[in-house]
């Protein structure tokens, strides 16, 4: 998303009507939904939250990056807000006829499909489709290159939220493969918008991000003085292929030792410090499986908030459709 | 369908009960079918048409070809009435373990699949079924070879319905690839059984259609000559394999310059000609995108009443099946 | 499943929870199941049987190997009992990127997924699920390498009761490749709980099962001694690779002739001997074509009463997570 497109994602009323990305949403929209997604949740075994709000109405899953996780999580969200899904894989056949994505939304959006969850590794994907469609169409960035994350920036922060108190008081610490990590911007971007005392992003050198892709926070490539006193520590997934390839990356058991989530470097974080990983997870190279497991994960909770943060974002755009 | 298998399409009643091709109906029927699909369209924005017709019936999307649209419209055109839809991709599942065509439907059948919708490289394959299916069960045509797609008929008669006052005084131009398009056999089935006026099919010598396939429509192969004075200009989509490829077919700037439906050669057409498509499209090969996107295009106004007239038809079949 | 784990499937008040194996389950129950699979069936044409006993709940079909049948019959199973069914295949994506299997069965949990359908070519993966999710969740074997197929084996013996008069005085006879059949192992358990009268495995001799795993069945490599007098004849699946490639494994000409059920040797059998496959089908290797579709053979029955068996299971396990 280009600089000048934060107001892209509202309609004229000033309403949420795309979500692209975090960056220019204020810290009251986010409280919002956060609080909106604390009335999805239910306990574990209980029947899961529903509501009504999007019945009716059509969802497409465009997926173009195969994913397990986010579209299960976007498709269970909603259809217990009444939805019809339709899920969408978009490799396996539109692509393989050389249609364009634009003819692929037009003709979503001509069926009546009036919510678009796109996923897509090239950069700028949803905001382009978001600048296309009819007035009366909305889209959800489901993962963008290495660009952007909203619905799992949002799901970090309540997963923060839920566990520590002030967001101004807290060392949020992420670890990995920042340079080529949606998840990483998403989530600084979110705690950037709530104040956050202090962001830590720890790296190898090789895999450090341009810092004016991080402004305000603190790249370190030492993960003990990454973490130190750290609130929260956030692992990230580090693709597989990278490892001990790409110039100056480590190989794995260097990679572990070094900049892996495991028993000895989480000490440097405070005693009550949370870990997280959005998943799917590396265990042995990114994080620690007994850390992954521990009592300080909070990584399923990730997961629970997940659908929850997306049904609080499908239930405001429903809101914002039904009021027009 | 050979010639005889007209009767099949209908119950003891004479209500329809496949459609496997548009060959044999009648013009009342049509009639009815596009009035239905009529009562199924909504404003864009407005929430879809929906009604129970369905409600608890099971409909079996069985794609032995790949297919993002179609099944996509079918899927929500079952669904909006009230039907468990179940996808099949039976290309990798059963067909890898060599089961036949007829198991596969046998085993539907008896988990209460009753209506099947088939899209089928082979030819014959969905009257081939219908043969064989119980009395309870219904198929639908989605797709077969380059012989019969009979759904896509209808929504091109519909879409021309809306635009233009009488078939009988009315001009339309099928160009591209006629000897391979399941599309323009619908189409100019369609067309002939409400009278068209003057059906001209044009496309390259070496993709020009047999003629008995087409009685009644003029076979041209000067894109000029072609669209003189048309009041409808369907571009067929080209398998770009084809191209440059297949003898006596031209390189993609040849085909474009005399077979692509552009500004140049619209100026041949009646100044309030529709522009239409099946989709996907080549932009740039079979049609300009400035044309495919402008004023006189009524490529998207097609994929809506795709979803219309697949919902009449499974209403009606819906009645016909509450009927017995 | 180890022989320690029978009590794995119960709660602690004694009700079903997890369904891996047949194993362990009492003749009681096994009725009490064909019971109420009873209650789920109706006539080919009249709509299905449908309840909303699993309305709000979320069900996970997790195909681990690649299926058409077995899905489809689960996910409508599901759906006519109200569940959310969500279909993940997943092969194509998570296993891809080396996420474990308990991380996926952790992250649909966490997402409210409280039923798990479980496919898997690793033995004992059911079971080992079964073992780590958490008190809320069930898990489903919807095949198990060649351990267990338990659905299969209750449809058997749903199929077979619908037709025979009582287990005691009957003679079954399976034929074909009973080493690697998960069908054969179940539909045995099934029998022997109910006291089957006479268990006879028949194969070539390669594809003899050990002893141990079928306790007093009688193995048999001649068929005409295999299928005498037999009620009930069970042919079963072979995969081609194996035939005439494994080491003492004939060629399909002679497979057929010595192991294929077809008209010449069926006439060992009993006059009113129902003929059983569990599909798909393999038309003249290990079944005539002729006998799957003449008189005596009840497989199409077979797939009615699978999605039969597997409501009654999937609503007694509602039941029991209602009662919690």
């Amino acid at each position: 998303m280009e600089p000048d497109d934060t107001t892209l994602q509202f309609d004229k009323h000033g309403n949420l009507r795309h979500l692209i990305s975090l960056r220019g949403l204020t810290a009251e929209l986010l409280t919002e939904l956060l609080d909106d997604a604390e009335g999805y949740l239910t306990e574990a075994g209980a029947l899961p939250a529903r509501d009504e709000s999007l019945a009716g109405r059509t969802i497409g899953n465009l997926f173009f990056e195969p994913s397990t996780r986010t579209r299960a999580s976007f498709d269970l969200a909603g259809r217990r807000l009444g939805a019809d899904v339709l899920n969408l894989d978009v490799n396996t056949s539109s692509r393989k006829k050389g249609e364009s994505i634009l003819d692929t939304i037009y003709t979503l959006e001509a069926m009546h499909v009036d919510i678009m969850v796109v996923r897509d590794a090239g950069d700028g994907v949803p905001a382009y489709i978001a600048r296309h469609v009819k007035d009366h169409v909305s889209v959800l960035n489901a993962g963008e290159s290495d660009v952007s994350h909203p619905t799992q920036g949002l799901l970090d922060l309540l997963t923060i939220r839920q566990h520590k108190a002030d967001f101004r008081n807290m060392t949020v610490a992420i670890v990995g493969d920042i340079q080529h990590s949606r998840v990483a911007r998403s989530a600084s971007e979110a705690l950037q918008i709530m104040g956050v005392g202090e962001l830590r992003l720890i790296s190898p050198p090789a895999l450090a991000p341009d810092p004016e892709r991080f402004p305000g926070a603190r790249i370190v490539d030492n993960i003990a003085e990454g973490l130190k006193d750290a609130d929260v520590v956030m692992a990230l997934r580090i693709q597989r292929e990278r490892i001990g390839n790409l110039d100056g990356v480590p190989g794995i058991d260097e990679y572990y030792a070094n900049y892996g989530v495991n028993h000895e470097n989480i000490k440097y974080a405070k005693a009550n410090a949370i870990i997280m990983h959005p998943g799917p997870m590396n265990r042995g190279i990114e994080i620690e499986g007994a850390l992954a497991d521990g009592p300080r994960s909070v990584i399923t909770r990730q997961v629970t908030n997940g659908v929850a943060v997306r049904m609080a974002v499908l239930n405001r755009i429903g809101k914002m459709m039904d009021a027009r």
